[in-house]
C-alpha cells in the first residue's frame, strides 16, 4: 500500500473533521481525511426521495446563534430557510391532544407554574457552569454526583407530575438517553453552552430555527468538494501509531504518514481504534465513559404540508406516546410536506424492537391523532435507527454519566502526544450540535497549526 | 493464513474463556482460545520475584464460598492456603492509626451505630434483588435511578460522616470507580451475588479468605496446559464474522472457523472488535455503557512478614489516605512478607499521575505509619496500573452507571446469533470475582453445547 505523506491526518469526515481539514488547508497545510463511510457528514445524513426532495435522517437544524455553521453555509453558497412556524403547536398528554399558539403550552396554572419555576431554576444553575471548564462550577461536585433524572424526580425541584414528565421528555429529547443516565452537570453544561434550555427547545430564535436548502449534509458535501482527493471515503481507520517521525495512520486501503493527527469521531468509535503506543489510562477510561444515545427518526412524507392549511405548524410534544416530538422539515416550498417524528432513548429502543409494520402503525396512528386523518396516509415513509449505524453507534451525541465530567472532563480536549481530539462532544459553545462540531474542528486545527510552527 | 476449523472459538483466555474451553473440551468439542496477550489469566496475573516468590498483580483472593474456582484448583492439583488473619487489623482516619481485633473497628458508638445500621439496610435491600434478573427487583427502577454515592450522601441513610466515608471507601474498593459513577442497583446486585456486603469485605469466611500457592494465575496456567495448542497466545482478535457456514474469527496471525463463538473479554474490549454483521444496536449501546474501574496495586516485599510478630495481620483500612486498603499476600511461609497496597478509582488516578519516586514515597510513608518504620524499608517494590493495560483497560470489572442495568441488563447474557457472552461481568453468583468468571464461562459453554446438539 503506498504511503501518503501530509502535514495532518484527520480521522472522520463529519462536520468536525471536515472543518478541521478546511481550516488547515486554508493555511496551506496538506491534509488527508479518512472516512469509514462512503459519504461525508457523519451524524448528518441527507437522503432523498426519487423526486430529489431531501430527507434529513440525521442532524437537521441550525440554530439562530449557530454562527459558525451559518457562516460556513454562506461562504459555500448553501442557502438556509426558516423552519415553518406559523399557526399552532400541539401538545399531547393524558390521552388528549391540545392545540396552542406560541411557546406556552395549555397546562393548568399549577403545572405551568411548576414547569416555569423548574426551568428558571435550571437556567440559573446553568449560568454558573463555566463554558470552558464545567467541572469548575462552584457546585460541580454536587451536580455531577446525581443524574438529571434524579434532580427532576425530587418534588422540591419539580412539584407536579405533568411538569416533571415534560422536563423528562425534554432531557430524553436532548440526550436520547434516559434522564437517569445523564449527569445533571452535563445537562446544565449543555444548557449553558446553548445559551439556555429554552433555546435548545425553541424553533424561532432557538436550535431549530433554520433548515438547509438541499439538506444539512449539503454544507459537508461542499467542503468535501473543495478538499477533493484529500477526502478518502470507505477508509475506516484501524490503527494510529506515533513514533519519532510523527504519526502513521492505517485505514482499510489507506496508509498515511503525518506530522499530527486529529481524531474527529464519537468517543465509542475512538475507543475501537488501536493506538500505538497505547492511549494513556485516563484517556482510555474516558472513552469507556461516553455512551451515545439512541434515536429512531421517522420521516413521513405527504403530497403537501397539509397541516399548515389547518393552522398547525407541525411541531408537537407528547408525554403519552413514544413519539415525543414531531417537527416540520418540509422543503421551503412545503411540497412535499415532511414531518419528522422522533422516538428518543428508551422509546427508540422499544419502538425499534417492534416489527416494522407494527412500528409504522404506531407512528402513523400517533400522527393521525395529532394532525388529523390525512397524517395516517403518507406518500412515503422512511425511518432510521442511529444506534444501528456502525460508524456512529448512537446519536445525537455522547452523554456523560454521573461522576464523569468532574473526574475526566479536563482531558476532553487534552492532546495525547501528536493526537488531537475534535467532535461535537469536545465543543464548548454549541456543545452537541452541528455548530459545535464545526467549532471543535477549528479549535483542533488551531491547536495543530500552533504546534506545526 | 491457514484456517483452523473447530466447534467453538473462544475470545479471551481469562478465567471465563478458559473455563468455557475446558467445559467444551470435556464434552469432546474442539476449541480454539484466542488470547491477545502472551499469557493466560486475563485480569489475574501472577508475576514473581527473582527467588520465585509469586507476586499477585491482579485478581488474588478466592472466597470461602467460591466453590467453582476452589473445585477447579482441587481438580488441577493447585493448592490454596488461608490468608494470614491472626492478630489485629489497622484502621486510619482523622490522621490517627488505630489497631483493633476482629471485624468491628474502633469507632465512636454513634459512628459504629450509623455504620451498622446503614450496612444492615444495604444487606436487606440487596436480599430483594433477584440474582438472575436484578432489573426485576421490586424497587429496581428507584435504585437504578441513583448512584451508590448518592444513596450514601443522604443523611437519612448514613447519618455520620465517618460511617459515610467508610462506606464510600468500601464502594470505591469494590468497583474501583467513584461511588457517584456506580448504580445503587448494581452495588446491591454485587452484594446479593456475594451473599452480602460483609462477605465482600471479609477475610475469614469472606471474599479474601484464600490465597493460591504459586499465585492465582496458576490455576489458569494449569487449564491452559491441558488445553495445549488450542490456546493461541499473542493473537488479538480483530474481526468476528457470522455467515451461513458459522463463525469466522480473525486474529493477528490466526484465522478460525467455528460453529459458534464465545466472547470472554471485558465489555470495553468487546466494543473494539469489528463484527460482521454489525452487532444489534442494543448490544453495541450496552458495550458503551460498561466502563471499567481504575486500580493501582502496589506489592511491597520484605524479608519477612514482620508485622505478624508485632501482632498485626497486615490488613488495614483508611479514609485519610489514597491507600485505602492493605492486605497481607505473603506466601504461606510468611517469607518473604508481601503487603498489597490498593489505591482505588480516583485515588488510583491521582496517585498514578505522580512521578514514580513521589508515588513510592507516598506508599511507603503510608505503610510506615500503619505498620511501623520497617515498613518503609522494603526489599522490593512493584506496582501495576490496570487501566494502563491495553488488554484489560481497567479492573476489577466493569460497573453499570445509573439507569443502565434496568434498561440493558436483560441482554447481558443474550446471545447474538452464533455469539455467546462470558466474563465475570455476566456472572450471577460471584459476580465480579474469579469464581464468577469461571461460572460465566461454564454457563456460556452449556448454552453452546445445548445448541450444537
Amino acid at each position: 500500500m503506498p504511503e501518503r505523506e501530509v502535514d495532518v491526518c484527520i480521522v472522520g469526515a463529519g462536520y468536525a473533521g471536515l472543518s478541521a481539514a478546511r481550516a488547515l488547508a486554508a493555511e496551506n497545510r496538506s491534509v488527508v481525511v479518512l472516512e469509514a463511510r462512503e459519504r461525508v457528514g457523519g451524524r448528518v445524513w441527507t437522503g432523498s426521495l426519487p423526486d430529489g426532495t431531501p430527507l434529513e435522517f440525521g442532524g437537521t437544524w441550525i440554530g439562530a446563534e449557530h454562527y459558525a455553521i451559518r457562516g460556513l453555509a454562506g461562504e459555500l453558497g448553501v442557502k438556509t430557510f426558516p423552519t415553518y412556524y406559523e399557526g399552532e403547536s400541539v401538545i399531547s398528554f393524558g390521552g388528549h391532544v391540545r392545540r396552542y399558539r406560541g411557546t406556552v403550552p395549555p397546562l393548568s396554572p399549577i403545572a405551568l407554574g411548576a414547569l416555569g419555576l423548574a426551568m428558571a431554576r435550571l437556567e440559573r444553575m446553568a449560568l454558573t457552569v463555566p463554558l470552558d471548564a464545567p467541572w469548575q462550577a462552584r457546585r460541580a461536585a454536587k451536580w455531577d454526583a446525581i443524574s438529571a433524572g434524579a434532580w427532576l424526580t425530587r418534588r422540591t425541584n419539580v412539584p407536579t407530575d405533568l411538569a416533571r414528565q415534560l422536563l423528562q421528555a425534554a432531557i430524553r429529547g436532548l440526550f436520547n438517553s434516559d434522564p437517569s443516565e445523564v449527569s445533571l452537570l452535563h445537562a446544565l453544561y449543555l444548557m449553558r453552552s446553548a445559551g439556555g434550555l429554552a433555546k435548545l427547545l425553541a424553533i424561532a430564535g432557538g436550535y431549530q430555527e433554520l433548515l438547509v436548502v438541499g439538506g444539512a449534509q449539503s454544507i459537508a458535501n461542499a467542503i468535501a468538494a473543495q478538499l477533493g482527493a484529500a477526502v478518502r471515503l470507505g477508509a475506516p481507520v484501524r490503527t494510529i501509531e506515533q513514533d519519532a517521525r510523527g504519526v502513521r495512520v492505517t485505514a482499510q486501503g489507506e496508509l498515511v504518514r503525518a506530522r499530527r493527527a486529529i481524531v474527529a469521531v464519537p468517543p465509542a468509535l475512538a475507543n475501537a481504534i488501536h493506538y500505538e503506543p497505547a492511549l494513556p489510562a485516563d484517556r482510555a477510561l474516558l472513552h469507556q465513559r461516553m455512551p451515545a444515545g439512541s434515536i429512531l427518526k421517522t420521516l413521513v412524507v405527504y403530497e403537501e404540508a397539509f397541516w399548515r392549511a389547518d393552522g398547525l405548524c407541525g411541531a408537537s410534544t407528547a408525554i403519552d406516546s413514544p413519539i415525543e416530538i414531531t417537527l416540520d422539515c418540509s422543503p421551503e416550498s412545503g411540497k412535499p410536506g415532511v414531518l419528522a417524528a422522533f422516538a428518543c432513548g428508551p422509546h427508540a429502543r422499544a419502538l425499534g424492537a417492534l416489527p416494522a409494520d407494527e412500528r409504522r402503525r404506531c407512528v402513523l396512528g400517533t400522527l393521525g391523532a395529532r394532525f388529523g386523518p390525512r397524517a395516517a396516509q403518507p406518500a412515503a415513509y422512511e425511518e432510521h435507527d442511529w444506534a444501528a449505524e456502525v460508524w456512529s453507534r448512537g446519536c445525537y451525541m455522547s452523554h456523560l454519566p454521573p461522576g464523569v465530567l468532574t473526574q475526566y472532563g479536563p482531558m476532553l480536549r487534552e492532546p495525547v502526544g501528536l493526537l488531537h481530539w475534535a467532535g461535537t462532544e469536545t465543543a464548548t459553545l454549541s456543545h452537541g450540535s452541528i455548530d459545535g462540531a464545526v467549532l471543535s474542528g477549528r479549535r483542533a486545527a488551531h491547536e495543530v497549526l500552533a504546534l506545526l510552527g
